[in-house]
């Protein structure tokens, strides 16, 4: 159903993102066109340039826009002070907040190739933001004796990738419910990194 | 360079195995049309169809070599008969055989949802095979006391997601070796299952 250019600005906004974010992640960026993003959004090709100045754009607000999500609600949580609760905090915080949002996870990895060198650098600072968080925890945790990490660095990455892989099998109704995932996983978080 | 259709024919197969896998990892699959991929190799459009009956088929054979080779390199390797060594080889193993493959991993993981359902099963049974092999060193080492693993299946998946994550953020020639790198992941795995 065709919309008039402009109508409705202020819900056609956050759809035209919800529908770029759900095509990208079908059929990867570069196979996207702006034109097929207005018709399942339901507007002219002409009347996209309303709410975004290109794909590029697109693409990028998508990814800037989790990472804002994510930072976002990581301020905002309550974080114990003591490392190892934290640490069980964060891991169980990662997979809820990652499992709730597949298609961002997925064009968040898969797209970086297609940011230009600018948005590429904002959004990898972002991500490092993120990372800094963990990385700390674990640092503040080996100072207390509480924690034995060879590579604080790599130890971050690799607990990073481990908890977002949950986004890659869990399927709602399946076998496990969230809480038992995320109860498996910082069970071996811990372990992996305790002294 | 235009060839001749069908001259070179031993070479130009996996030459256009290699054009099609630079250029899905670098557009997408569905961005990447035949037309390109027989532009990179340097043969007429028409020609590629004497190596390929169509880019489903292409996709689905990078995939299938992909998990063929691991799957022979495993076989041929000498693997111990202790559950903690034959986990130390296989972790040392598949950081090795992914940092060598950038291209073919990040294709394998971000194409499957372009496979046909037949395709699919195909990758997803050899992808089993393999996950097999390390749940099955799990199992044994709780058998034999030494591992304490809550799901043998999810902790499996874990470890894995883990090792490839390496993919993501080495770069040779940086501040770590590959031998250091399969040491601090070896020193997190081996944390992570033990009793």
């Amino acid at each position: 159903m065709a919309r008039t250019a402009g109508s409705h600005s202020d819900i056609t906004g956050p759809r035209v993102a919800q529908a770029a974010l759900q095509l990208f992640a079908r059929h990867g960026y570069a196979a996207v066109s702006m034109r097929q993003i207005a018709a399942e959004v339901g507007v002219q090709a002409g009347a996209l340039y309303n709410y975004t100045p290109d794909k590029q754009s697109l693409l990028f607000d998508l990814m800037r826009g989790h990472m804002d999500e994510l930072l976002a609600a990581r301020a905002n949580a309550a974080t114990p002070r003591d490392p190892m609760a934290r640490l069980e905090d964060f891991t169980r915080f990662h997979i809820r907040f990652h499992l709730e949002r597949p298609d961002a996870v997925f064009v968040s990895y898969m797209e970086l190739r297609n940011l230009t060198a600018g948005n590429f650098a904002t959004i990898e600072g972002l991500r490092r933001a993120y990372e800094d968080e963990l990385e700390g925890i674990l640092r503040e945790g080996v100072q207390a004796g509480l924690f034995a990490v060879a590579d604080t660095k790599i130890t971050t990455l690799a607990v990073i990738a481990m908890l977002t892989g949950v986004t890659t099998w869990y399927r709602a109704g399946g076998r496990l419910s969230v809480a038992q995932v995320e109860t498996i996983y910082w069970d071996m978080v811990r372990k992996a990194v305790s002294a």
